[in-house]
Formats: C-alpha cells, structure tokens, sequence
C-alpha cells in the first residue's frame, strides 16, 4: 500500500482530470468552492485504502472515491443550509457566500456528478454493485439527518436513538467508502462486510470522541473553544448518558441549564459538574474503547494479509488517539 | 399498446408495491405527499410509451417509469422552494406544509431512490445504460433551473437563451424519458436518439404553448387566470420574441410595464397590445408548430410499426391541440 501522501496526490489528480464544467459558473463555481475548502479527505482515502487492502491497482478505486467526496460535499451544502451554518472550516458556507437557492442546486448537482463518477468504472457488474452500496448508504445518510432534524425539537432523546443517528448520519458513508473501494478490488462479500462494519463502528467511535473532546478535550490540541456543545444546547453522547444514569435532581438541572442561552454565566461549568458526577468523561471514553474493539475485530478477520493493512490500521488508530 | 389508463394503471400498481420506508415518517410522508399532489404522470406514461414502441412487456419499463417521476418530483419540491411558491395544484408545498429544511431534505431523498428504482432493471448492461441517461438529462435539468434563476436577475434574454434554458429545464427530460423507456425494450440507438429528439423537441413546442396560453389562451379552457405571467413580469417567448422585434419606443414601453407591479392598472391589455403590434401571437404558433413538424419527423424515422405508435402520437398530438 502507497502512504497516506500517494493517496492524496492520486485524488487530487483525478480531481484536477475532471473538472466541473465551466458553464453555468453560477451552478458549478459554488461546487468547486465547496470541494476546495480543504478537509482531510478522509472517506475517498479510505476508499482508496479499501482497495489497496486486495490490489495494487489502487487507481480503480478512484471513480468511487471521488464520487463519496462529492457526496460528502453534497451533505455538507445541504446541511449547512439546514444548520443555518454561516462558516465551514472558517470559510463562507455556499449558502452564505452565494444564496439559498445557489446552495440548494449546486448540492443536487454534487449528488448527481456523484453518480456520473460511478459510471466511469469500467465494468458493468461492479458499477452496479458500487451504486448499490453508495445507495444504501445515502439513503442512511438522509435519514440520519433527518432524525438529527427531529431530536433538536425533543426535550429528551434516549442515547441508543442517538447511536443510532449519528451511525446513519456519519458513520455508515466510512464504511461505505471501504466497502466501495474493496469492491473495486473484486474483494469477496464477507470482506466487504467486515470492511463495512469496520468504518461503520470506527465512525460512530469518532463522534463520541467529538462530544468529548468538546467539554474534555485539550483546548490548544482541539484548535477550538472547548464547551460549545454545552453553551449551544446541542444533544451529544456526554448529555443523554447523563440524562439516562441521573439522579432526578440532576437531571431536571441538566434539562434546566439546556433551555439557557449561550451567554449564561458559569454554563459549562456547571453542566460539566453534573457530567462529572456520573463519570461521564470515562464512560464516553470506554464506550468509545468498546467500538475501536469492536472494529478492529472486524479488520482482523479480513483476508488481505496484514503488511497490506498497516496504512488503514495506522490511520484510523492515529485518528482515535487525538485525545490521548 | 394498451391504453394512457391501462399504463396509469400500471404505474399505480407499480407505485403501491414499492412504498416508501414508514420512519422516519418526516422524511417519507413529505415524499408520499408530493407524489400523491395528482398531475397527469406524463413523463413516466412516455417512459411506458417508449418501450411499447418495441416491445409487448411494458412492465420492463416500469422501474424508469418510476424513476422519472420521483425525479421529476423531487425537481419541484426543489424549485418550489426556490421560486418561493406557497402552492401546487391548489395544495400546500412541501416547504410550506412542513418547512425549508424537510423540503430540501426529502427533495434529496426522492433523487437517491430515483436511482435505486433504476438498479431494479435486472439487466446490468440496460440498467447502467439507463443511469447514464438519466444523469445526462438530470445534469442539464440543473443547468436549466440554474439559467432559469440567472435570468431573473437579468433585464434581457436573448430569445435562443430562452428557448435552450426551457429545452435544459423542462424539455429533455420528456426526451429522456422517452429514450429509458425505449432502451428497456433494448431499442437500437438510433431509435433512442430519434426518441429523444421528439421528446425535446415537443417540450420545447409545450413551454411556448404554455406562454402562449397564459395571455391567449380561453380562459374557461385554460382553468386559470388570463396575463398571469404579465402580471408576474415573466421573460416569457412572447416577451423575448417582442423584444428582439419590436422598434425602440416599444421595447422601451415594454420593458417600463415589466418593471410595475402586478396591481398596475391596465398591465396585461397595454403589454398584449404591445405584443399585436408585432404578430407575437402568431409567431409563437408557427414556433411551436415548426418545433412540432421537427418532432413528429423523428417518429417518422422510428423503426417501430405504426400501429404501435399510434398512442404517443395521439397523446402528443391531443396535448398540442390544446389552443385550437
């Protein structure tokens, strides 16, 4: 397997290779805006790393990646309109630079092109087979924003529906980007499965490890203001586990606090003091250690030998040991 | 070919067997709500029209059929969204009966499962020929929409601006429609493309009909207002034609009345009287009836017997008639 470096260049060039058309700029500049706000590409490398874990003709796995990027991109446009988000990566959101309808049909064009890229792969049997899994996933992926949609006007949301939210909003596009790119590399059904399932955990394992680095983390490691979930009200892992193991008075207080405005003196604090009561930070960080587990089984049972899986291995424990 | 009810019939049946998933029902019942707004299916009843033109097994056209449909809805839930419309056939819009962000998301999802009914076409090599036009056409549906949005923001259009933004936005694909429905009957190519071509080329001759209607049109048979794009300011065919025409005091007359608001006293008569002065009326039936003889040529062309032909040409011909 090439590094991570090879992988990016390999993307970038395709990316240069297929340009979006010039015409109408107004539809396709906000596109190319979108894709060039950086990012580190995570889910097109792992389609790639996917298909590198069974061949060295990495570059058959390029459409497809290419193709969840842009996926990805469409997720991002359309969920920046519905989160009324004025920045992305500290850049203007398409919405806010453009307008709400630019967002709007520069989104539906990502996911279309999308697509398109699938078409490109040569054969007829894994084009299918690739729109078939992408398919799957994006559906997932809509109703997981859907349901993240539906908990921000409930009062309370049981932990398990949120696991289960943010594995269809975020973590099932990881395994679908491996399970994609392995496709590609005519790997067998249950090392699909086992390379699903494997991004599919890794995922939901990295949200829980965003709620904590939000109230727990290293501020300068985070490289943001720690406690913003807490200050936006927002539903994280560290909220409903509490809410789920709590004393009545604590969580009447928790619920109390989440109905305050960010500007309320001493929130985080506080909100962290009820957290702390319930161990929550250690909770977060064995559940978190539970699902890296979990997902490693997955990668342990694949048939690829082991020196072609040291990339992917390296990556992803790399990417779970940000709060260490 | 059996008849326009026994193919409604069909896709209804088609339509009832594959339902929605039931949660999240935000997301869904917007879906099921917009398909079930009524009009009169004609992109999927061409898709079943292609593949009769070459084969008894209607069924096999089924999937893009449906395909179609839920991409021609998953356009309007979009663009009523961007054109701000409070209502469609008489009902409340997706945005409006629910809100802005159930209405980009179903939008989304309905897109996703047009794809998926495509994928039900059990034949790879149909089904991948099938995705392909399908994006072809979705692409420039896009483009279309986003010229259609450009144009508002401009004082002028070049008529043949117009003509290819309403061919992008509405016209290609009826053409597509036709084409997917004549490729599951594993039509030749040149059979495809003569189809698309009507397909084009009569949405063309509909757009200007359509304008045409709405300020010359009998009201009693049109079912709505007279001068309603007037009043609305619409770079209509009846306006660009005029502008391009007309001496300078009356483009410059003309465009003054495109900048008053609706209440303008007197608005539709002194621009309809602006119009006569230069014959639009009857420019703008030889337009369409020059894009109609183009049309019916491309069926004259087709490979299939004329008695299987009989239904698409009698529909097209029963749907341009609607002026007389």
């Amino acid at each position: 397997m090439r590094s991570l470096d090879d992988l990016q260049t390999l993307l970038s060039r395709y990316a240069e290779q297929h340009p979006f058309p010039g015409q109408p700029s107004t539809l396709y500049e906000p596109c190319t805006y979108v894709l060039s706000l950086g990012g580190k590409r995570l889910r097109p490398l792992l389609a790639l790393m996917g298909c590198g874990l069974f061949s060295d003709e990495i570059d058959r796995a390029l459409p497809a990646a290419w193709a969840v990027e842009l996926f990805h991109n469409f997720t991002l446009v359309h969920d920046d309109i519905m989160d009324a988000a004025p920045l992305r990566r500290g850049q203007p959101t398409v919405h806010t630079r453009w307008d709400l309808n630019t967002g709007i049909l520069s989104g539906d064009v990502l996911l279309i092109y999308a697509y398109e890229h699938l078409l490109r792969v040569p054969e007829p049997q894994v084009t299918i087979e690739l729109v078939r899994i992408f398919n799957r996933v994006a559906v997932e992926v809509c109703e997981g924003q859907q349901c993240d949609l539906d908990f921000e006007r409930r009062d309370e949301v049981p932990l398990n529906d949120y696991l289960r939210m943010i594995e269809q909003k975020t973590a099932v596009l990881l395994g679908g980007a491996l399970e994609m790119g392995a496709r590609c590399a005519y790997a067998s059904a249950a090392d699909c499965r086992h390379l699903y399932h494997f991004g599919r955990l890794v995922g939901i394992a990295f949200q829980i490890q965003d709620d904590w680095l939000d109230t727990y983390g290293d501020p300068a490691r985070v490289g943001k203001q720690i406690g913003g979930d807490i200050l936006q009200n927002k539903k994280t892992f560290l909220v409903l586990q509490t809410l789920e193991l709590a004393a009545e008075a604590d969580r009447a207080a928790l619920k109390e606090w989440l109905r305050t405005p960010a500007t309320t003196p001493g929130k985080v604090e506080a909100v962290r003091a009820i957290f702390d009561r319930y161990d929550i930070s250690a909770r977060a960080a064995e559940e978190k250690r539970r699902l890296q587990r979990a997902a490693f089984e997955h990668l342990d049972a694949l048939s690829a030998p082991l020196n072609r899986q040291a990339l992917l291995r390296q990556t992803i424990e790399h990417l779970l040991e940000r709060d260490r």
